[in-house]
Order: structure tokens, then C-alpha cells, then sequence
């Protein structure tokens, strides 16, 4: 699903990754739906958008930087980006982003 | 493949998608194809990321504002932009970000 967020400015958190050749891929799945159901209780989520081929694209959308720093230091989220490093991820890079302009396209009715 | 950005700031363009079920998916593949090999030509273009499930998110980060603008009203992207809206895309969401801070883990050698 594409994000419903609200009025800019707001900010964004890219991360974007590549697994591990060998994982315990039902863990991992098991761990990244726990963390977006734990990312919606957080206070400040605004929606998430996430895909993955060769690469992984996650973009979950926040008030402020402060309901993402939150976020980042809430304990079962440490202790899964500890898994990530450790078991999960090749690689992986993060960025914090202000959304400055945002529009939109949607076709309601296709007939 | 991660796109490997210069310091921060610098900007991105979140662009979230949702395909119509009836698309000429060769003639889509090769535009999509065109709009990264044409961006990569873009003065103050840093990299892409892009991957499709239900949803496509295509990522592309940018030196400046000014950059972003310029590549917007690129002839052949605008006429690209034009058959999105017209053929393939059934929703989208355009979102442009400014990245404040940025993080990466790479493992080199993996034994």
C-alpha cells in the first residue's frame, strides 16, 4: 500500500538492504512483520511502504525526529537491528529524510 | 544495488507506484529502463534504488533541489511522466526528501 501521510513537512526513514545468502528466512519474515506492527504503536508513525527484489526498500514516514529517535531506542527494535547486523544483512544503509513537497496520482474509478 | 551517496544533505525522491493490470509491461520495462540510464546522464544525479512487489518503490538522491527540478522538466521524462499517468500507473505517490544524516553497514569479506 502506498503511505497516506500527512501535510509536509514530515520525515521519512530510507533503509534500504541486502540479505544474507544464508538466513532463516521464516525468522527474518517473522521479525520484519513484528517490527511494522510494532512501528504502528509507536507515537509519530505516519505509514510504512516496503519491497524487496534483489534489494530491500523499506520508507516508513514519522512526525519528527524525536518519535524516530524514540523509535530507533524502543528495546525490541534494538534488539531485532542487533539480529540485523549480526544474521540478517549484507549490507544495509539508512537515511533520515525531511519530506519537504509530496503529490499524488490515484485512479478511483477504472472502468 | 545500494546507492552510494555523497555527505550529507543532499535530497531524494521517493517515488511509491502501483501498476494498472493492463499494461504493455515490454514497453513499461524499457521506459523504466530509459528514465534511469537518462537520470544517470542528469547534471547532480547520485544513484537510484528501485524494486517492485505489489508496490514499487524507486528511490533516486540528488545534489540539490535545482537538480531535481531540472530533471522534472526533461523533455523525454516528461512525456514518460505523461504515459505513466495515462497508461501505466494506477497510483502513485512522489515525495521529495531531504537527507539530513545517512548510516551504512557493509560487510566486506564474508567467510
Amino acid at each position: 500500500m502506498i503511505a497516506q501521510t500527512l501535510e509536509t513537512p514530515y520525515y521519512a526513514v530510507i533503509f534500504t538492504s541486502i540479505l544474507n545468502d544464508k538466513i532463516n528466512k521464516e525468522e527474518y519474515a517473522k521479525t520484519a512483520f513484528r517490527m511494522v506492527e510494532l512501528a504502528e504503536q509507536q507515537e509519530g508513525f505516519l505509514g510504512i511502504e516496503s519491497t524487496r527484489e534483489d534489494i530491500g526498500i523499506t520508507v516508513s514516514y514519522w512526525k519528527s525526529l524525536e518519535s524516530i529517535k524514540k523509535w530507533k531506542f524502543q528495546t525490541e527494535h534494538t534488539l531485532a537491528r542487533e539480529k540485523g547486523r549480526s544474521e540478517f544483512y549484507k549490507a544495509f544503509k539508512t537515511r533520515i529524510a525531511k519530506v519537504e513537497r509530496d503529490y499524488d496520482f490515484f485512479i478511483k474509478d477504472i472502468k
